[in-house]
């Protein structure tokens, strides 16, 4: 199985008043390396609307916070394909301190593929699916 | 079984381009609403720091999306107490649109009870166990 | 001359570490006080872009900063119409802390009258200059 | 001059219902740049606090808005110090569209070194204001 690996170093407004990344920024960081996974397959949501033309809104989040994220912690989030289900996707998140490897939190993203016109949930689009699968997890 | 609720308008900058309300702010809602609850209860993090010496980080956070939620919509927010334990709370919330009455979204908030100091899970303040009693969902 | 006011409750999410309101977060405070406004004097963006064909667009921020604002502190922003030109409106901002009545800060927002289609700028329409006039400082 | 330049894609969250960077995230982007510029010139703000026992609040900030920036699109910021005084400094910046070379929007930060102890402003020091000097614009 393939995981996708991103670098996230934690800038100033990512902190709260408890001196630590705040929690709702993780489910910031999830999406930001989805977006970069997609670009390194070679396509992104815009390209997705455009071609495909349907959106990937989320119907589901979690996130289980293990450790604390600090100012200018640099943070390795791995991505990897939860499962992958008709008209869904699940995707799953690591975060993990860069420089101790210590697991700062864990999460997943679930979107489906809805066509921008109706709304309505429709099939993924077979070449998107065919890029996932490397990705999915045991 | 006692509910709180608030009301939160759907402001600008809480959408993205999908022109619906970002999935990651119905966290910051969730949480916004425990702060008025807490002030509705008689006290806020700060003076739970300062009296109790201790924080209220949260370990796990999760949401599902229903309906889209748009620009100055008015969502009501629902809180109440899934579940007490020694030194942890889960706090369930419903967010509906205002003017439907349909739900837009549900999820929960696991927070613990910190030592400022240490660090270490510590037992609920019974003052503060006592006044979320009301609000436990049968 | 008239002006404006709004509560804001600062949330835990609007912190940063230096335990103080994130700079940026003024300007969300601006738009949301500027959205309030509108919805105050009977519209909002939406129906400005439905019913006239305009967003209105942001050309020039600016925030100078008094004194820092911290989680829970209740804030009073005050709103004013610095300047109507025929296609661009200045709104003044002013941020009191409401317990001490000090001055937290104060800065403007610029926005100018465009065209959703075109994305040039159009004059902005007789009805909305009508609202404005009464909010214009001296 | 020397200047110092990074690059930031645009993510889904930067967006609003415009479809546009929300226009306070430029100054998101801006203290972005700001922390990788000291990381580059070997210290960040955390070690400021440690060593000199000063913060570095922003006491303006200003941005004017020329053309839109889209998601996904790669920014180019650049930063230059416009003015260094005993306690204060300024920071210039212009956001470039990296494919067009387009100045997206340009803009400033004053900042001051501020006693973490007392809150009152003090000298920058020496070690830094020599860091900063050939960045100065002319």
């Amino acid at each position: 199985m393939a995981s996708f690996k991103t670098l996230i170093r934690v800038t100033w407004v990512d902190t709260d008043a408890a001196q630590v990344v705040h929690f709702s920024n993780f489910f910031r960081f999830f999406e930001k390396t989805e977006e970069e996974f997609y670009q390194n397959l070679g396509f992104n949501f815009d390209q997705i609307v455009r071609k495909h033309g349907i959106w990937l809104p989320r119907v589901e989040a979690h996130c289980q916070y293990k450790k604390p994220a600090k100012f200018n912690d640099v943070l390795e989030v791995e991505l990897t394909v939860g499962k992958i289900l008709e008209k869904a996707v699940k995707y799953l998140f690591k975060v993990r301190n860069k420089a101790t490897a210590e697991i700062i939190a864990e999460g997943y993203l679930t979107v489906v593929s809805a066509s921008k016109q109706s709304g309505k949930a429709v099939k993924i689009p077979k070449e998107i699916v065919n890029k996932l699968k490397p990705f999915l997890s045991a």
